[in-house]
């Protein structure tokens, strides 16, 4: 794809399709509402992972593998679960293909299943089984289980990275013995995946508690990380939830306290999915392409030489090999040699892929002894030269990250309104923004703002919540009882 | 489970799941089939994940990732693909469910897909479906992608990691632009798979060439790396297809060479699964339960402190951790300080892990400055200084890694026998053992061999072949064309 991408003010929607498409990021598949993860956008969800297994890990969580299918009579055990998640879903019915009449390949009917399965769309059910199997006595407390996986959730309207059929993530998993130790399971991952999109992602995060009606479905509450598109949109970018003794009761979990008595196991789940890839596009990407944080850039710097001469190529060639040697492998650095591509189409085609930092060599930088750099988020380039280049370049990739969440952070900041009224709202919903304000909690009125403007209660934010004491719902003009916030979202 | 484990000698296939259970490596799961991965279990492929990842990335390759639902379709579209390989898979028919008269869900019949979906048993369709939209040129070429996935191949008899319906693997696809790279790549990835095993796993394998009735569907040639159980069976530990061009002529992939010219791209396909913890598990193993090489041990060294009075406690407890804190993190350890839990008892629970070195410390060894040793692979208790402990440990679990390598390769050599007929083979096959025979090429008889003795080709090995030269079949007394090993298998 070589023309110019939509401009984000043209058609936001666009935009991002042509920054996915134009840095290879992703493409259709011939499934409806799977998608393909190119190896440019699974390297970044590669390196999420890597950055959040270790976080898991250093905060006592292990590693297991779940069966993707599970039994549909699972699915009923816990009322609410069944009732707002598991309807959209794969269900398998058969396990075998018999030669079609007419050419090709059918399910054969005498491989029908008598249960059907279905293909994971979470795995709290079958986690809770085996929890069942697992947990006898208070000895057996905590479990602290995290599971890497794909699940699927059909959906029909789909948007690449944001919502898909088929979707990578994590889910945590963990039981305890009591309700105080869940509760706090379930807010310190709340805090391990702000801090996670902090500070590896460059993104901003509200870490908040849903409404009810916005609840995981089996969820006493769920605690949830909201970050701000460049459209004035919300992002739901993880959640975190404590479940209670909800799916201890459906699987009948309990376990022997030191004191001899029986009780239900209580329980969190939390997680975070390819979705993280699409708010990092959405976050701090431009209109001439991918923007990335360095942190989780597959490439994180390209070195392109330029020559006219085969004497000019031979020695820019050579010194940009160096370059590359000084850099590697502490840094993710490239090295574009291809002959016969100009080096406007290579700045060009590196800036779609998000390459934080690119280091021109021309013969003139190869008399001086340096190298003449362009950062992708813009600015005049510069010279750096080559002694100390390693830790000059590793102190601009983390100018540049800083650079990035700060100017996230600004624009949330620019993007958090205040509103005295419903009316209020209704106005300036249109132009984006999250609107923080005074809040009866009142399900009804929800709806009614839901219905009207589109926007919903994105969360009501962990911190400044003392604010609502003494105020009136900007809404209802009941007493507040919560300060909320209330957005578009995808 | 406390119960002493099945020895070896009495039922091998009893003792292989009383391993898996005692030291928690794997749970039968409700979906029939398909099993739990348990933390301990998991580590170890994630270890052998990590390794590989590293491997192919060093060779050039990187990671995307494609859809699990395949159209049932393009399964037909190579067709020895679909007659030997897709005819046992799950199949998706329905998206969504629908409560049920009498309580419980079902499929709804209203939501019936109009193409039923294969969960994949494999990828190549779908990739090469994907490969055909991204090649257009010899500049495209060539492609080395790999992919981390759950596979489900429908089985009625499992056996945990060896046999399951679903599985974790990985598969590396590739497309090249002329025969004798893609045959390059085919033995390139080989040597990769054997020195894996044996350096990671510390497994020796015989890398070599299936037979034509042991390739795979769809396969020019396989390759194949084959590794020998306590019990004489052969295990196929991982395979690299050269796949011709047959699945670019079946989904029409082609490219412009720098001449102009059009030709079909040449493939190959590789793979290893989680089949590779049962190798493990079978080769190094024994009657107290799990051994595992130091390089895949979840934990490589765990300490035990020892005490009787309150005092005793204090000062070995504070010791132990003066220990754990030397070792770790270089050396992944775990301090066991549970109490009322007897010295003995926690030996016991950690050799059914594998674990393959115990530090014990007593108030002696706490006078000593020293800990006192034992070795997962036995022979005699020995003190260890604490002073330069990290590197003593370090060499020692490296030891530990030669000595499991040197026993398994004592034991395959012992265990390769050559035989001067098929009536000496008929005769020693119970015993097991590999069998390396002179062979005349012939599927009748291959056949007939199996029928009558269970034993098939694991392969033609690539060292040796020259001495199949001037020699007669063992079987049918032609000429030979082959060297080939002859085994029992799982």
């Amino acid at each position: 794809m070589d023309a110019a991408l939509t401009p984000r003010a043209k058609d936001y929607s666009q935009w991002y399709l042509d920054v996915i498409s134009s840095a290879q990021l992703a493409d259709y598949s011939p499934v409806k509402g799977s998608m393909v993860l190119r190896p440019h956008g699974y390297a970044i969800w590669d390196a999420m992972r890597t950055d959040l297994d270790r976080r898991f890990k250093e905060t006592g969580h292990v590693n297991a593998y779940f069966p993707l299918f599970i039994p549909v009579s699972f699915l009923s055990k816990e009322a609410e679960h069944v009732e707002g998640f598991a309807k959209e879903c794969a269900v398998v019915t058969h396990h075998r293909l018999r030669a079609a009449v007419g050419g090709g390949v059918e399910p054969d009917p005498a491989s029908k299943l008598e249960e059907p399965l279905v293909v994971r769309p979470t795995s709290e059910t079958i986690i809770w089984h085996m929890y069942g199997q697992w947990i006898q006595s208070w000895r057996d407390l905590p479990i602290l289980i995290n599971q890497w996986a794909n699940v699927v959730r059909w959906e029909m309207k789909t948007r690449p990275f944001l919502r898909t059929a088929e979707f990578l993530w994590q889910e945590g998993h963990t039981a305890h013995a009591s309700r105080d130790e869940a509760v706090e399971e379930a807010r310190r991952m709340l805090g391990v995946y702000s801090d996670f999109a902090r500070e590896f992602l460059a993104i901003p995060v509200i870490p908040g508690v849903k409404s009810a009606s916005e609840r995981f479905a089996g969820a006493v509450d769920t605690y949830t990380i909201e970050a701000l598109m460049q459209n004035g949109w919300a992002l739901q970018a993880g959640t975190s939830h404590f479940l209670g003794q909800n799916f201890a009761k459906a699987f009948d979990v309990t376990f022997q306290d030191a004191d001899g008595s029986r009780s239900h196991v209580w329980a969190t789940s939390w997680g975070v999915s390819t979705r993280l890839v699409g708010a990092v596009i959405m976050v701090h990407s431009d209109d001439t392409g991918l923007v990335l944080p360095p942190t989780v850039a597959p490439i994180q710097v390209v070195v392109t030489p330029i020559w006219k001469s085969d004497a000019e190529k031979e020695s820019t060639l050579a010194f940009a090999r160096k370059v590359k040697d000084a850099l590697h492998p502490a840094v993710r650095v490239v090295l574009d040699e291809r002959d016969g591509v100009k080096p406007g189409a290579k700045y060009f085609e590196w800036e779609r892929k998000g390459v934080p930092l690119r280091l021109e060599i021309g013969p003139r930088d190869v008399a001086n002894n340096a190298v003449f750099a362009a950062s992708r988020t813009g600015g005049k380039k510069f010279g750096m030269p080559f002694d100390g280049l390693l830790a000059a370049v590793q102190q601009k990739l983390a100018d540049i990250q800083t650079e990035l969440y700060d100017r996230a952070l600004a624009r949330r900041t620019e993007s958090t309104h205040r509103v005295s009224s419903y009316d209020e709202l209704k106005e300036r919903i249109e132009a984006g923004g999250l609107f923080l304000v005074p809040w009866h909690d009142d399900a009804d009125w929800e709806a009614r703002i839901k219905e009207e403007t589109r926007a919903t209660i994105r969360c009501y934010p962990i911190e400044g919540q003392d604010e609502a004491a003494g105020k009136t719902c900007f809404a209802s003009g009941r007493p507040a009882t919560h300060m909320a916030i209330f957005a578009r979202a995808y």
